[in-house]
């Protein structure tokens, strides 16, 4: 496909309607996306309490692409190409562990933890191993959590910094302890994944578990009046009354999406969990459950739920045209123990449940969608964020 | 690969000969097949049995498209294409079941049983329902089987009716009952099945269960003074005598082939069974086993086999350019009450083993063609039925 | 991809340095490799002890292509296109078997074992079955190791025949046996399997178990002073002490390479096993172990491995463009006996282990190379042999 027929379909769509099949299918179309959204954008990788010491990483793959995430010498974190300089294998070929040096598997070059190559035997009198480090990528730390770009020139990440640095102060995030990290995959193109998580018009149907202790699903009224409540007591529990809402910029800060807001709980659910009951002690310098929780967001691809007794971190990748990858990571409060403090599975219930449900739902959207009888159909009005990730993408992908 | 090309390699080919590899392989080859045939052809969905009572349904899966054959309110049957008119999800995504409304998984959208949109939640003030019902596909029933024809004005299905309703009669097809249906997953391309549905060359070395029983392996001579015989005693066991043979008309009536032909059964088998014995009451009005079994076919994808006890149905279908899938669908007299007046193991058996085996012989077929030695054989006398079917194919792709 | 954008590409390879991406992923490449490559190259295809009687038959299958290996009736042996001449069935379903006749599955076409046409029913009586043997290929047999060779008027046998004939005679391969043969798949482009093959500067690293026992990891000088020592030995032993290089020729001669080196053995090892100690009785005229060991190749892309009490034979070839097999064969003299003369499991140790490894090794760097970070890097000295099958590779798909 190219340029000028991608932005003549592009022209034809229908405002506040759902994509034409060719964007969920097409091949070419695909590698623009990962070519235009995923090079450029900030992608959340992991925490940094997943590595600690010196020496630990873990692996970033996204489609073709893998990156090395580990802690140097000096305590610092570097993003590095996982591919070996010399034949281009795999340099670390687990998605996690501990290590002095990084070693190339195939004929043993062997790197620094910041990837300057040191060690190389039989090598040519002439050959110059400052000039085969490993590549890396940008990388930034909000409160903890690392987000990497491929781009080399990125779109900026202090607006992010910012926008959302104090009002996640309160959750102490940069101490805070990974309690469990899943991957799921699921048989449909990266962008129904997306606007899937964008709406919660699903969510009375398809999540009851979420929805007996949600506000999302509540009329505009209803929601907007309890959220009065929730907000009246934010400030004394030690939450930010602050909003952010910036989750699809484009022109240079295109990539730098950020947003927090809040909606509240409703009867008697004080966190998103089985029975709405506290699943861990609560978070940083937070006082007291608000009745209220956090939606938060950082790039285009990568959300966060921060309930006052833990937060959950959403990233989408693609990993073919028709298989995209949900990662979710759960964080507790960086003191507390599990087995004596936290049950993880009481902490991972809600969303596990809820991805399992949506990876169905999100794998017959895609089935429906390559029916040659499918045509868009209209947004409803709570699929606005929806449409405004939907119309944000096409501007990425137009010429 | 364009329609010129294509052209050029229809011209080329020698008469009474195989296909050339490209027809087994090519994409494109493979999207007009689906186009041209399957699009435009009518197509056994399934028997009205299966359905018996309202909100009942099943799915007909091919390739990308999905049907809803359901029975409505007023008894009346649908055949809805299994699109949501939002964004587009699989509306049932089980293979069959019972509902009393159509109710999207993703975003609860309720279709009335005959595909008309009833509830929708959070719509804009003037969205019309009345536009987004689903769409449907045109839908014939014959003696109780349930035909669908994808394309918006389909050939017609008059001429079959009016070839095929008397000499179906005497089975009562109607009120018959579904002993058992199955589906079969083929490793070739969907015309390959085809070709080895259309033949009995290959029965003698391949098929020795089937062979020791049917007369179609026999030489013409001793099979048509064996005819005789049963088209002698056909009228009093209340079978018709007329034949009907227009499997592959072109022109307008293309895809609304049909045919009902009899050969005679062999050395004391009066039916299509493990040992020549009958496996279930006598369908419908026949008085007697006669001698012959009946080969019968409608549309061109879809063909029956009629023995005085039983009836077997076969469909094939497309499921990608180098998959096909055969569903076959067992038939008995709709009094017969399962385990006491048949044993379902004993009805399916000749066409589960014989299916088995041609899903191997069809699939090392593929494996052979894709070979770069492979070169078009010439037919036999015997496969003059699958140059008739090969000869119509190749008209319908050909502009 | 054109031959003009293919060339430009081979043009702007930096000499010394390992392929750019495309040639390892591009399926017109892919293609080409096979057109060019294997379909015009001398292949290991088996033993003759692997059919030792009239009538046993083993496949060589190599992507789309089948071609049965059959004894005959006057003990000569017939390599058959394993295509069907009606309608392109496979006639060999199975690997390996025996039979009098080569009958098709499908429609019982019968081939005599050289392949002539014998038996058909039903054709027109104009039907000439002298037009329908099957197809053949090229075939010559090397001290019982049988090559084949698609190409209809192949490159030359005689120069591999008269440079290694003689240098082999002491391992009397021609009355070897079998001790076993295993296939691996390789989830990666052939190329970078052969890649693999061709060098050992990954063997120190990645290969314990071997670089314990073969001099080939050794300094230059050290290798050379202990290559010394075998080949004064050598001629007592009953080995020869000519070498042949010729791997990688060109022009007439381009795809019937063949080589013959040796190299020491390890510290008290005397041939390739998990001790280093004998495995199986010394090979045909060989009267003792001279500490080294040999490599020899015969083709582009089918190698040896020769003990003195065993040899081990290595052939690559495509199956996908992504997925290729490595086809081990173990040979022992011909008068030894399972479990008394030798222990099979002994004798496949090394080489089971090692390409067990090579696998992973092989397949991590497929996917380091998909990686749009990948960029080819310098090879070492220890890899001149690669860079000598890379820019023979070049030259062959060039136009």
């Amino acid at each position: 496909m190219d340029q000028k027929r991608l932005n003549a379909l592009i022209a034809q769509r229908l405002p506040d309607h759902a994509l034409d099949q060719v964007f969920y299918k097409d091949e070419s179309i695909y590698r623009r996306d990962v070519d235009r959204i995923f090079m450029r954008s900030w992608l959340y990788a992991g925490h940094t309490s997943e590595i600690p010491d010196k020496g630990d990483y873990f692996l970033f793959n996204l489609a073709d692409e893998s990156v090395i995430v580990v802690r140097g010498e000096a305590d610092e974190i570097s993003t590095l190409i996982n591919v070996c300089r010399h034949r281009g294998s795999r340099v670390c070929t687990k998605s996690s562990g501990r290590t002095s040096r990084l070693t190339c598997p195939y004929h043993g070059w062997t790197y620094a933890l910041n990837g300057e190559l040191r060690g190389v035997a039989h090598m040519d009198d002439g050959f110059d191993k400052s000039s085969r480090n490993l590549k890396s990528v940008h990388m930034r730390i909000l409160e903890g959590m690392i987000y990497i770009n491929f781009a080399e020139n990125p779109c900026p990440f202090d607006p992010i910094v910012e926008d959302l640095e104090e009002v996640l102060k309160p959750y102490a995030l940069a101490s805070a302890r990974v309690a469990d990290r899943k991957k799921y995959v699921i048989n449909a193109n990266w962008k129904l994944s997306l606007e899937n998580y964008t709406e919660c018009y699903h969510c009375a149907r398809a999540h009851p578990e979420y929805s007996r202790g949600h506000g999302l699903t509540l009329g505009k009224d209803k929601m907007a009046s309890l959220l009065d409540e929730v907000m009246a007591r934010a400030s004394a529990c030690g939450l930010s009354e602050k909003y952010v809402d910036n989750s699809y910029p484009d022109g240079e800060e295109f990539g730098s999406g950020r947003a927090y807001t809040r909606y509240p709980m409703l009867r008697g659910h004080v966190t998103g969990s089985e029975d709405g009951k506290s699943v861990a002690p609560l978070m940083g310098t937070i006082k007291d459950y608000d009745g209220g929780c956090t939606d938060f967001q950082v790039g285009p691809i990568s959300f966060g739920l921060a309930y006052c007794d833990h937060v959950v971190i959403y990233r989408f990748i693609p990993l073919t045209a028709d298989t995209s990858e949900c990662d979710i990571t759960w964080l507790v409060n960086g003191d507390a123990v599990d087995g004596i403090d936290y049950d993880k599975s009481r902490v991972t219930w809600l969303w596990d449940v809820t991805t399992e449900a949506d990876k169905l739902i999100i794998e017959h959207n895609q089935q429906g969608v390559n029916s040659r009888y499918y045509e868009p159909g209209p947004y409803s009005k709570m699929e606005a964020f929806t449409d405004r990730f939907v119309s944000w993408y096409l501007e990425c992908v137009s010429s």
